[in-house]
């Protein structure tokens, strides 16, 4: 499996780029029993690789999505690609994280919408869809899963463990559920602790959606659902992802070509800031399941480590990794504070780890843009 | 009717309390042409008066509303009153805007729900709602509509302005529209100019209405129309008037006591802060128009007073009166840069103005809470 682990990953390299990619299935045949007691038969996670396994089987690296994420992280699926996975700047031959070096193996995360089985898959058992039937599923469940990947892979340690924001919960959860087995931890953009400001933006996303009718208890066809309160949702978090001095430069007050010739008052996108918004929530319900959505933000809210283990000190007694959390200063939705927090409780366990703080104004999503300074920091820590 | 305007305020004096009001309706008859060029043949305001008038009929003050606010900013209606006005805390007797010395005016905006003139009044000449065609509204329209309920009452200049928030813009224009008749202005958690971040949060909550199919363009019965849509908008908007800290120290992650007896996952209000979050979606949709809410949030988008006359300088050169503009260090709606911004254009001018910065983790909200700090600001600024 190590042959065929690399063999769909680069069937046509660009210079520093991944090239076409190929996502396959694992499919886990094992009963999975949720945090919740609830169980599944079985499940299926969607995944891709970039680089070879080395003969040691020790280069390997997870990388784990944020909420809207998926297990396209880098690389194109076909040549008429216009975009190319979510963390292409991060992943790739000479990037921050070196697909020449390492192994690296991105799914999409239990509970998903982008192939591993979640809300929107069909129930075997009734041969309709899951929907609000699925399983409550935590970041503990994720990691769970995602283990049982990389062990049908042959892996028996993973060089690191990297994600932000949800991704970085699980890369947390790694280091805890799994101690011996991970030897590099790097959230980033992430809290050990949903707070209430999160919980709460995560709720009103959920009203929107539940309060939909056409939500209609997550019973609907699929390409229907609760449209508008998926995209209310969307538009909503996506302001949350970024910051106020982002916007202002990115749109400020501009106005849209359609308005910009008339001095009228209308309801219509009058400011470019509208229109991008609306057009985030447009393109998200197309490719997001209404469910997933409800599944993966309550996950987030039952985050907290120091409630599950007695304290955040507990929770990481047992961590063996060498861990670096990045934080970014106007990351407001898990501003730096709950990042040097995860630092701070890991030192007092007498743990090997470090803080960076990467100064910038372009808010929560700052993990997902270019940043040389990002960049350096990995390829160090990842030496 | 300076004895009117003094007559309805004090029925039932306790003592440091305003006592019970009456809400009085002021009815221009006069056309109003509103910035838009769109025309009204009349319009009413509903507004409440605490304190005296004196026989110089210089002792008013004038309070503007925010977004959601309304006439009723102090006492109550009825002995049955649970809750008094909106800012009683700092409006009464021997309180910091002392209606022993002030003769207090605060009036429901035009475009509002709450008594004035708005797109839920009936419109005389179809005898159906205005709805959607009700003109569009400005911070301007908002001022100039109050100038004829000012005028009404006799009174030939205003000792001060005073608001936060929308309330706040108000309090710029009243400068700028009218330089002679204000001695001081006393603006609060605002701008003069509404950034991206605020329309896009603006927008979301909007969509959330119009959206919703119980809208229908604006026409709907009274007591129904998009609730839901409504109360979408008004969860959201509470999270960013409030703040991460505070939303800490009141809710954190507890759990609602229908949760806390079990561990189970639900999509039900399990915290705390999401049972809040709903209890003030639903308490909103009972007292506030949702086409009214798209017309002030709409009216607050277009506030931008560098736009409107070429340089926030050039919109400063006609104030005459002394301006003190309050800024709160957790506002992230209407951050201290965007306070300071109005002082350092007004002194750029040669204006007499200054700014006062309150440390707090209260958010944008402080202004309208119990705060002897600004207690002493406004008592000194009023000497």
């Amino acid at each position: 499996m190590n042959d065929a682990a690399g063999k769909n990953t680069i069937e046509r390299a660009e210079p520093g780029e991944v090239g076409i990619v190929q996502p396959r299935d694992f499919v886990s045949t094992g009963e999975f029993v949720f945090e919740s007691g609830q169980k599944l038969p079985g499940f299926t996670l969607r995944y891709e690789t970039y680089g070879r396994l080395n003969p040691a089987r020790d280069n390997a690296i997870l990388i784990c999505h944020a909420l809207s994420g998926d297990h396209h992280s880098a690389g194109i699926h076909t040549l008429a690609d216009r975009k190319p996975g979510w963390w292409n700047n991060l992943i790739g031959p000479g990037k921050a994280v070196d697909t020449n070096h390492w192994f690296v193996i991105c799914s999409n995360c239990l509970g998903g919408c982008q192939g591993s089985t979640g809300p929107s898959t069909i129930n075997p058992q009734t041969g309709r869809v899951f929907g609000m039937t699925f399983p409550f599923v935590t970041i503990r469940d994720m990691v769970r899963a995602q283990k049982r990947l990389i062990d049908s892979l042959g892996i028996e340690s993973l060089y690191a463990v990297i994600g932000g924001s949800m991704g970085g919960m699980q890369v947390l959860q790694w280091g805890i559920e799994y101690p011996a087995f991970v030897r590099k931890l790097l959230p980033m953009a992430t809290t050990a602790r949903e707070s209430a400001q999160g919980i709460g933006f995560n709720e009103v996303g959920r009203q929107a959606i539940m309060q939909d009718r056409d939500w209609n208890h997550g019973d609907y066809p699929k390409n229907g659902g609760p449209r508008v309160g998926l995209a209310i949702a969307r538009m909503m978090a996506h302001i949350t992802y970024v910051s106020d001095a982002s916007m202002d430069r990115k749109f400020g007050r501009k106005r849209t070509a359609a308005e910009s010739s008339t001095a009228a008052y209308t309801f219509d996108a009058q400011f470019e800031v509208e229109s991008y918004l609306r057009y985030q929530g447009e393109a998200f319900i197309n490719r997001f399941d209404a469910n997933s959505y409800l599944y993966i933000t309550r996950a987030i809210d039952h985050f907290d480590l120091a409630e599950a283990h007695g304290s955040l000190e507990k929770a990481f007694e047992k961590i063996e990794a060498e861990t670096l959390v990045v934080g970014f200063t106007s990351d407001w939705l898990f501003p730096p504070e709950q990042n040097r927090e995860i630092v701070l409780a890991l030192l007092r366990e007498g743990k090997r780890a470090s803080y960076a703080e990467i100064t910038t104004d372009l808010g929560h999503d700052s993990f997902l843009l270019e940043s040389e300074e990002l960049y350096e920091i990995v390829r160090g820590f990842l030496k």
